[in-house]
């Protein structure tokens, strides 16, 4: 068996402050106390109103073979699965991935299902914050992507919370009007 | 008397998780844990290693007719102060302001001090993470310039740790090869 050719690549996008999302979240404020109405709109206008201005780092948003993201990620139950439930992404989800797979057995084993479904493409973990920090902290991550938007949330769910230091190289750093998107590769040493 | 027209500036570099300076500061290790020998010398290399790929941002930090800074910033001691000392900086510190105020009465009083002596020129506020966190808390940063090395300390002292909220405008974002430069206005809603 040839060891997998495609990256790793976390990618997501955090306030200031390096918040994925705020305090409070609920079934119908999925970003909780986001600086809007929990929706993460204000974190994610870089996508909806300027898509233009951002049409590399919105392609590269869905160019991947196989998707991981963590359950609250996908939906707001937090127990037991006790409903029908499609995710919050509707009849028709942004993610039009061949295979999703989400973190419930365990971070090594979500990401060996990725590959093997990726086969030699990219594999790309959307978040949230705490399941991207996992695999950083695994040291698993190949290529990180934030997108980095103009506002603080003071608390939430923070990227690199209980990540070890890291040695990163800075491989981008592109600015449009409202968001600057970052792309380090960390550092082994 | 005419109100100030000098704007007050928060400059300061931070890793990419925000920190400031690293755990365990001495007065040996200013910086701490801060993934080399403790003097910041990762944090600050772009302004060392690169100064003219870096130029604009290096004069930027010198062109202030009056600095702030947190007492910490300036030295070891914590209590009483016990011995001579004329700060971390040597016999020709880097900065060659007119003035320095330290927050020793009060973040509003050393403003007021700071922006006497600026007469219509900028105040800059040099640091500590914590300095720059109770102006900002306060309202009173008009430009936020950050200074984003591609690095994380896990732990430290952090920017906007305990800071509400912001609404932000980038106005500013510049990469180097090392460093991503951001300027941030506040945003009164």
């Amino acid at each position: 068996m040839t060891p997998p050719t495609g990256k790793v690549i976390g990618n997501i996008t955090i306030s200031v402050d390096g918040y994925a999302a705020g305090l409070n979240q609920t079934e119908e404020r999925p970003f909780g106390d986001d600086g809007g109405d929990g929706s993460g709109g204000k974190l994610h206008a870089w996508m909806f109103d300027d898509p233009e201005a951002n049409r590399a780092e919105v392609d590269e948003l869905a160019a991947y073979s196989a998707v991981i993201m963590g359950r609250n990620m996908f939906g707001p139950v937090r127990g037991e699965w006790d409903r029908p439930w499609n995710g919050w992404w509707g009849d028709d989800p942004v993610f039009h991935a061949p295979a999703y797979h989400f973190v419930t057995s365990g971070i090594e084993s979500a990401l060996a299902q990725a590959r093997e479904a990726a086969g030699d493409g990219d594999v790309s973990i959307l978040g949230g914050a705490d399941t991207i920090n996992q695999y950083l902290a695994a040291g698993l991550v190949d290529e990180l992507r934030l997108h980095n938007v103009p506002l603080t949330l003071g608390a939430g769910a923070r990227l690199f919370e209980g990540v070890p230091p890291l040695a990163l190289e800075q491989v981008k750093s592109r600015a449009s009007k409202s968001v600057t998107h970052l792309t380090y590769v960390p550092v082994k040493e």
